[in-house]
């Protein structure tokens, strides 16, 4: 299942165009108390190592990214469209300082200002979901503007960053919480407030950006809601989250615009916005929805060997299957043919080509669909010692 | 070039029926002592974390596969046929205990105790490195027969296991060793060891894999070397090294028959061979025969838009091309037409796609293929929001 979606999340990438990179899944504690404060230690598999530096196991890519951009953004025209795939760690409190690992699929756009570059992320978003196997009917992105409320706030004269950080939390949570008890922290600034998460905001750059989305043929897969603020404190525009529409699971995604922190981990003035997509939530969802992958091995082929004398020959043709693009398996050792089905049933293979005495003497083998019992003699044609087809027999 | 080796060697385990599995990159500290005795420790990058455990960041997969397949083996039928792509740690002492890390790719066969498992093995590793590009001129599979050392040992009343183990290390450097200290070393035997050595052992093992190898077609990749034992000490039979021709690089790859290790760590009776392949010294062999990959994209097309007004028609375009599966990217902002061919170019893309006034008009654009300059016109056939073709225009 990994692997598939991984594989799914890899074809997106390389349809839009970005370029994968890598970084050490071990970084300085430093690099994430630079980004996220203190507070983020408690949440960090951290530990001195044997040459007495502190370092951390990454729990996110995003700082890695920002230092891998700073230093080598020279090299690469702007925009730099780069994804990676990375393995992220954290400290799991609960289970008694257990490590807790998943993986994520992030995509980040370097250097472009204007929000085409959020609408490229949602599309690739939206192409990968799509090509996983899920519609817009089961899953909803929800963007909104954190710079909207930050505007908001100012007017309001609220410009103390620990009253702007309480505010933000409000909204995060204002789904899951009794509307009084928001209204109540909320306290002058409720009313007006409600009215714009209801009525809708006058954002030049949520504009902008459903045009966009409305020429990539988003329309339908992209909503504003303005309670979306993202909990990171490192946003600065846009942000957005994938959500399931039933609401059954957690968020499926979510990112924003970011112009800020690759000036403060990598001292470099450039805007970036990106996104990160954990495998276990769209896991948890494909298995929901049926959308699992049946076997591991899609089209693939068991050769039943009728004799041990014609194992030589069952061989020679695996090679030459597997030369021509064909995924084959057989048996190991000698087994009845009855179990040599049995086994090619088993290990989830569609195709079972039985490799008998009329395979040796006129190259005729039959080939029977395991799911159907059809059953059709074919004939491989061997050019250049590669398999190109299996023609009627 | 990294995801190039990958995708290469996943398209191999997937032609040869191999399931992908993943483990854990932290494990106990104890579960490489088992295997490798207290004096791995000095390799490894190993810590006490915050819960007090002493744990590793994996240095190899195979005791992590032996605890899995031994947990596992009951819910699949034998023989197990998996691989996986870990990423592999080691201290490294010369750089002040810095991290150093690699991937790897590891493939095993459990439950088969017969040679068709080894030559499996061996004709799924010469698949994927004639699928990275290179033949068999570059590299040879030398296969050779721990046991049969073993048991020229025990014939010799050599059965003290340090000294079994001084006699293995010298045959694995006698390649590098001037002749007259390893015949010092070997003392009463060298005589005979020589003689085997230049004159070819006889082992029923070795003659029954290179019978199975010349049916897989192998028989030009694989050489019987019996100076080859691999230097960890749970082989127990088979064991084999690929390397380039010339000589010019460490090991491609390695492995072989450990029918003892899954009963050691997880108490099962299984026999089990494998391979691991590591990222690194292949990708200096692809770059020096300059078989890395051009560019990362492959077929891909940058849409260059004539003018502002065109961004709405180019951006639907753009993901009617992707949802066709053809791989695009273009201009995330206004640019002048020969800046955006530039950029198609520096990109790496191998074609641009110009959307002038008569794509707007009459649905055609102009494909320029960027190596050759070549341009015709193209009409791209939109089915169900998807590009199916590029017509002539």
């Amino acid at each position: 299942m990994r692997e598939h979606i991984f594989s799914g999340w890899r074809e997106s990438s390389r349809a839009f165009g970005f370029s994968q990179y890598d970084g050490p899944p071990l970084e300085p504690l430093e690099l994430y108390k630079k980004k996220s404060g203190d507070e983020i230690i408690g949440q960090l598999y951290n530990f001195t190592d044997k040459g007495g530096r502190e370092v951390a196991l990454r729990p996110e890519l995003t700082p890695t990214f920002a230092r891998l951009a700073g230093a080598r953004h020279r090299d690469y025209k702007k925009p730099l469209k780069w994804f990676a795939i990375p393995q992220l760690f954290r400290y799991e409190r609960a289970q008694r300082g257990r490590l807790r690992e998943h993986f994520q699929w992030n995509g980040d756009i370097v250097g472009e200002p204007s929000l085409s570059a959020e609408a490229e992320i949602l599309a690739m978003i939206d192409h990968a979901l799509r090509g996983l196997g899920l519609t817009r009917e089961d899953y909803v992105i929800r963007v909104s503007d954190r710079q909207f409320w930050l505007d908001f706030l100012a007017k309001h004269n609220v410009t103390d960053s620990g009253k702007i950080y309480d505010f933000l939390q409000v909204l995060d949570k204002i789904e899951r919480t009794p509307e009084e008890v928001s209204r109540e922290k909320l306290g002058s600034l409720s009313a007006e407030v409600f009215a714009l998460l209801n009525g809708g905001a006058d954002s030049r750059r949520l504009d902008t950006l459903l045009a966009a989305c409305a020429s990539l043929g988003l329309s339908d897969a992209v909503q504003v809601d303005l309670r979306i603020v993202r909990g990171l404190a490192y946003y600065t525009g846009v942000v957005f989250e994938v959500h399931d529409r039933g609401g059954k699971f957690r968020a499926i995604a979510g990112g924003g615009r970011y112009d800020n922190l690759l000036q403060l981990i990598a001292d470099i003035d450039l805007p970036a916005v990106g996104f990160g997509m954990g495998d276990v939530v769209i896991g948890e969802i494909l298995k929901d929805k049926n959308l699992a992958p049946k076997t591991a091995d899609g089209d693939s082929y068991y050769l039943v060997i009728a004799d041990e004398t014609l194992r030589p020959r069952a061989l020679a043709l695996a090679s030459a299957l597997r030369d021509g693009g064909y995924r084959v398996d057989y048996p190991l050792s000698a087994a009845k043919v009855g179990r040599q089905f049995q086994a090619a049933e088993e290990r989830g293979h569609r195709y079972a080509l039985f490799i008998g005495q009329e395979y040796a003497d006129s190259g005729v083998c039959g080939l029977k669909t395991l799911a159907t019992r059809e059953q059709v003699n074919v004939k491989p044609l061997i050019v250049g010692g590669k398999v190109t087809a299996l023609a009627d027999g």
